[in-house]
């Protein structure tokens, strides 16, 4: 925590207004919504989307208001998504506090997801950028999409091919980060190399940092991260290291039972995730997080050098090297 | 039905044109949601909100397309918020055809809801106009803060005033009413005073449809409307029939247990249906109604005139002669 929060510290400042943000524009009757809203902003989270933001945005001379709008605007997309996410996946907790839903009803869980989803809309047309604007509503569909892909294919029942998971991955995580990177250049009239530029870092960055979410998932102390270990499959969800590990050992029973969605024991995922970690699987996922991270970094040689380019180097080696 | 689509064949073919976009957008690889966005569609409506919209755009001379986003937008947009409606309320069956929710998980329900949310958005993009895009969000704000306020409000447990009732059936329906008129005035370059115009006869026009609404869940034939009689009441909700009712015999026990969500017998709701129309509250409604559709009617002067402007007119009185 402590590592992460020394490489934002250059846009502290900027966080704590796009917070502010983030509870700001609800009308004054709705208290209850007001209420729920800040519950949802001091939950917290690492910030990561609204602080790249703001560090592509600091690349250039910025109207810093509207670059808080913008980063404010991602992140609350962000938590609506996971609101209702946490609502499908029926979760009780997230960042270690109680989700909406565990003292919510579900009507009360939708309708504030929807709430903050036409918030983030309207915090990124305060950008006053048509092509921002765009660009959010493009996201949305593509984070939705590749949800409802992930429902719909349960009926496929394989382990995914590698297409499949990089664009699982795509809509889950690297799309939003894209927005807030290239926004911030967009925001203040980078040059198309630049604003390309900043996407690829977006996208690497955002694919690196998903993949090391998959692998915690297999490596992590459960009290850190929060869930049991090998959430993702005990639902039938195989990512990187469970992928890597069936091109060696295809047709494992755990694993098919599992993307099948059949009933699978405690004890068999625990030997499953011994024999993933043995195997050195869960490594070389992390190779291939590196890649993209290293990708990611390439892509910073072509934006303006200083302090803020710096910290965008740093938190990609962060992204790597972290345990949570 | 006939009457109806009398009135709105003046665009009959902008509605073809605008329902064919409502089913665009959905990259190839998500079958199962083109599928359901079709049926969605398919499902209909009396799709007056779209041919407002059009009807209000072609007062002037207007980019047909981007109209057409425009009214597709508003549409959708009304469709998503029905989708997370009918899951909300448990609905079975809406416009006589099942619900999503019979068929699908709500997962499926409330993601394919949000992705509708993102593609009205993008629609609205399409416009570039970004007062446009702005209206959409904030549209949407208001709509989701009129359910969360019933929702919340479940505690006070009282018969709405006039006030808390206007602002209910404003968020509900004549929002996005004045969503469609002014922003076909905008979309073409309207003067301030001619989009205030359009505003003025959405706004009026959607709070007198809603107040019939209201009244058909009284007056109705139970399989003409598909809905139970007084279904509002039986979920305690007191609309202006019950609100009238209330000022002239205060306290009755029945209305009393309804709104503090206390089990009331169906024949105690058939007694007080008989009851509420006997007194002539439902015609004393439908008279507020009425006022509304002459205001509505009245801003049309402010308009140009024309065939357009005569199809208006006579949806207005349409509007509160139809019984369904």
């Amino acid at each position: 925590m402590s590592q992460s929060a020394g490489l934002l510290s250059l846009v502290a400042d900027d966080i704590k207004k796009v917070e502010d943000k983030m509870r700001s524009g609800i009308p004054e009757r709705h208290q209850d919504l007001q209420s729920v809203v800040d519950y949802l902003v001091g939950a917290g989270g690492k910030r990561l989307r609204p602080a790249l933001t703001m560090m592509a945005a600091h690349l250039y001379p910025v109207d810093v208001d509207k670059a808080h709008s913008l980063a404010a605007a991602v992140e609350l997309l962000h938590t609506a998504t996971l609101v209702h996410d946490d609502l499908i996946d029926n979760a009780l907790f997230r960042r270690g506090m109680p989700t909406l839903n565990v003292s919510w009803s579900p009507a009360a869980t939708i309708l504030t997801g929807d709430f903050l989803f036409a918030r983030s809309a309207q915090l990124s047309t305060e950008t006053g950028d048509p092509q921002i604007v765009s660009m959010f509503a493009q996201t949305l569909m593509i984070i939705v999409g590749g949800e409802l892909n992930q429902l719909f294919n349960d009926g496929h029942k394989n382990v995914p091919t590698d297409e499949e998971y990089r664009q699982r991955i795509y809509a889950k995580t690297a799309s939003l980060f894209t927005t807030g990177t290239k926004g911030g250049g967009i925001l203040c009239g980078a040059s198309d190399l630049e604003v390309q530029a900043l996407y690829d870092f977006g996208y690497n960055l955002g694919m690196g940092f998903q993949i090391i979410d998959d692998i915690l998932d297999f490596r992590g102390d459960e009290e850190q991260v929060g869930k049991p270990l090998a959430n993702d499959l005990r639902q039938g969800i195989a990512t990187l290291p469970v992928m890597i590990f069936n091109r060696q050992h295809p047709n494992h029973p755990t694993i098919l039972k599992a993307v099948r969605r059949e009933r699978v024991t405690n004890d068999e995922i625990l030997d499953i995730v011994e024999k993933i970690r043995a195997s050195g699987c869960v490594d070389a996922a992390l190779e291939e997080a590196v890649r993209y991270v290293r990708q990611a970094q390439a892509a910073l040689t072509h934006l303006p050098a200083g302090p803020y380019r710096d910290a965008m180097h740093a938190i990609a080696d962060y992204t790597v090297t972290r345990d949570f």
